[in-house]
C-alpha cells in the first residue's frame, strides 16, 4: 500500500463529500455548502479541522445527534444583532449563515454579531472571518469547544472545552490577518499526533490528577489539558464560553455533550461570529495600508537567534490555498484510505481508486 | 519612619487626587471623574493602575503631553458604533465616555462598540467592563499599551505593549465576572516589585536577545516581556492592536510613545470598549442564572493538590470593595510619602499628615 500523500482536485473532492452527506439524507443544496466549506478548510491548511471529520459528521448524522435537514432561522433580530438557532444541523449551515448575516449588519450599522445556538462542529473559525478580511471588514468568532478536556484554573473537574477564538482583519498586501487559536496550550488533536508518533509531549501541555506534568501520550486521558498563560487562559475560556454559550442559550459547562463519544445527542453547541466595518470608523481608505505598515515592521524585525524570519498570522496562505485549487489537494494516505472506506459504506465510488486494496 | 499601611478614606483620596489634578488645569468636573475613576481602580483592589499613577499623570499634564482641557467629541458614529476623540486629554475621560455611550447603545440595538482614539493611560480596563455587568449587559474593552516591551514572535524589536483586555458578564450572585488580562505572562509593574525585593523572576517571563530565559530583574532592560502561549499571545496580541488600534486612527507598533519616560508627546493611545445586551438574544431574564450555574459547577471542583478552591475573576471583588468604601483603602507608606511629596510640589496639604518628616 502507498504511504505517500495522494492529491485530488479541490472540485473532485467536493463532489464526494456532498454525495457523502446526502446519503445521510442532507439536502443537495447544504450538503454542497457544507461541502465547500470542509474542502476550504483543507485547501487553507487547517487539515484536522476539513474533511478528516467528515466520518465524524456522518456518524452523527447516522446516530441522531445531527439532524440532516434543519430549518435554520434567526430566532431573534436587531440592525446589529441576531441570533440564530441552528437546529441541530450540520454547523457549517448555521456558522455560514451567521457570517454572512454579521457581514452584512456590518455594512449597515458598523457592526454586527451574531450568535448560533443548537449548532454542531462547524471546521475550522478561520472560514468564518478571512471573508469579513477579503471584504475589507475586521472579524471575529469564538466557539464552546466540543468536548470539554479543561478544567477551570486549580481545579480537577473537566468543564471546558479548548474554546477556539479568531480575528481577522484586511492588510494590503498578498495575505490579510487571519489568526485562529485554541484558548489552551495544546489541542487534542496535537497530542493525539504525538501519541501516533511515539514521542513524549514537552512539560506544561497537561497535568495530571496529581498536579504534575504529564508528558506520555499514551496516559492522556488521566489528566488535562492545560490552558495558555494558567489563570490567563482560563479567563478568556470561560468568556468566550459565556458569549459564545451562555448568551445564545447554547451549551457551557456540564452539559456540553462529547461531540466525538457521544453520536445521538443534541449537543445545543455555541457559537458567535463578528463583523465590524472600518468605514464607521472613518478608516475605509486607510486600514488595510495602515495594518499592513505595521505587519512590515514585524516581519523586519531582527530574529531570535535560530528563529525564521517574523511571520504574521495569516502569512502564506493565500498563496498556499491558490496552488492547491490548482493543482489539487494533498491528503495523508491513512485519511484517503479513511475516505474509500466511507465511500464503501456509503455505496459510492471510491475517492481514491489507486489505494483500493483489491488486486 | 512607619512601615505600615496608611488607610485614608476614600472621599479624602479623591478630594486629594482631584485638587492636584486642578492644580495642572484640569477644570473641577473632570478632575473630579477622573479621581473617581482612580479611587474606584484602589477600592476594587488594581493597585498598580489606581492612584499610584497619580505622579505619571500629572507630569504628562506639565510636559505637555497630556492637554488639561481637552473637548472629547464624538467624531464618526452608527446606530451601533462610534469613534471617540480623546483631545490628548486624561484617558479615563475618553474611556468614561466612550463605557457609558456602548452601554447606551447597546440598549438601543443589543451591541454598542466604541472605539478611542487621541486617549492615554486610563488605569485598569476593569474600570470600563465592571458596569456593563453591573447593568445586566456583557462587556468588552481592550487597549493599545502604553509602552512596547514586547517583539513579534521570533524577532527583537519592541514593536508590541502588554496590550490588554478585559470582559464582563452578569452572573447571580454577590460578584459578577470581570477579568482584565494583559496578554504577556507578567506585567513590567510586577518586574519592578521583584527588583525592589531582590527576587530573581521565575522562567517564562523574560527571554534575553539572545533567546535564552532573563530571570534577574535588575537586567530587565536587556531583554523582553513574552507572550502567554508563545505565537497566541502574539496573536492575540496583534489582534488587540489592530482593534483597538488600527481601526481607531491611534498608535500601534513604531509609532506607539513610551508614556512613562515621554512627557511631552501625543500617545494618541486607542482603546475601545464593547457592551452587549442579553436582551438581544432572548436571554434578558436567564443569562445570569445560567452563568451562575456554570460558575458554581466550577468552584465546586476538587482542587488540585495543594491549590485553594477554585476561584471565578471577581470573586470577594464586590465584598473587598465594600469594606474600603466603609473602612477606607490602605496603601503602602512608599506610595503614601509619594503623595505627601506630590501635594508639596503642588503647594497643597499633605493627605498623610502623621507620614510627614518634619518632629
Amino acid at each position: 500500500m502507498s504511504s505517500d500523500p495522494q492529491t485530488i482536485s479541490s472540485g473532485a473532492l467536493r463532489d464526494f463529500v456532498a454525495r457523502a452527506l446526502q446519503t445521510q439524507g442532507v439536502p443537495d443544496a447544504d450538503a454542497i455548502k457544507v461541502a465547500s466549506l470542509m474542502v476550504e478548510a483543507d485547501i487553507y491548511g487547517y487539515g484536522t479541522h476539513g474533511v478528516f471529520r467528515l466520518r465524524q459528521y456522518l456518524a452523527r448524522l447516522a446516530g441522531g445527534g445531527c439532524n440532516p435537514t434543519p430549518n435554520v432561522s434567526v430566532e431573534h433580530e436587531t440592525v446589529a444583532t441576531a441570533l440564530i438557532d441552528g437546529d441541530d444541523g450540520l454547523g457549517h449551515l448555521a456558522m455560514g449563515a451567521a457570517r454572512d448575516l454579521a457581514i452584512a449588519k456590518a455594512r449597515e450599522a458598523g457592526i454586527g454579531w451574531v450568535g448560533v445556538r443548537r449548532g454542531n462542529h462547524a471546521g475550522p473559525l478561520a472560514l468564518y472571518v478571512r471573508p469579513q478580511a477579503e471584504g475589507g471588514l475586521l472579524g471575529m468568532a469564538a466557539a464552546v469547544g466540543s468536548a470539554n478536556h479543561v478544567p477551570p484554573y486549580g481545579g480537577t473537574d473537566l468543564l471546558l472545552g479548548t474554546n477556539p477564538i479568531a480575528f481577522s482583519a484586511p492588510a494590503d498586501g498578498p495575505d490579510p490577518f487571519v489568526f485562529d487559536m485554541a484558548t489552551t496550550v495544546a489541542a487534542m488533536g496535537k497530542i493525539k499526533t504525538f501519541l501516533q508518533q511515539g514521542k513524549p509531549m514537552p512539560e506544561g501541555w497537561m497535568v495530571g490528577r496529581d498536579g504534575k506534568p504529564l508528558t506520555d501520550p499514551a496516559r492522556k486521558s488521566e489528566g488535562f489539558l492545560l490552558p495558555i498563560g494558567g489563570p490567563k487562559g482560563f479567563g478568556l475560556s470561560v468568556a468566550i464560553g459565556l458569549m459564545a454559550g451562555v448568551l445564545n442559550g447554547a451549551s457551557f459547562g456540564s452539559d456540553v455533550v462529547n461531540f466525538t463519544s457521544d453520536t445521538t445527542s443534541s449537543t445545543n453547541t455555541g457559537q458567535f461570529v463578528m463583523a465590524l466595518d472600518p468605514a464607521a470608523f472613518g478608516m475605509a481608505d486607510d486600514f488595510a495600508s495602515n495594518a499592513a505598515r505595521v505587519f512590515a515592521e514585524m516581519r523586519a524585525s531582527t530574529p531570535l537567534p535560530d528563529h525564521d524570519p517574523v511571520r504574521l498570522p495569516g502569512d502564506g496562505k493565500t498563496a498556499a490555498a491558490e496552488a492547491r485549487r490548482k493543482d489539487g489537494i494533498a491528503l495523508n494516505p491513512a485519511l484517503c484510505r479513511d475516505l474509500n472506506k466511507l465511500a464503501a459504506d456509503c455505496g459510492l465510488a471510491p475517492p481514491f481508486p489507486e489505494l483500493t486494496e483489491n488486486p
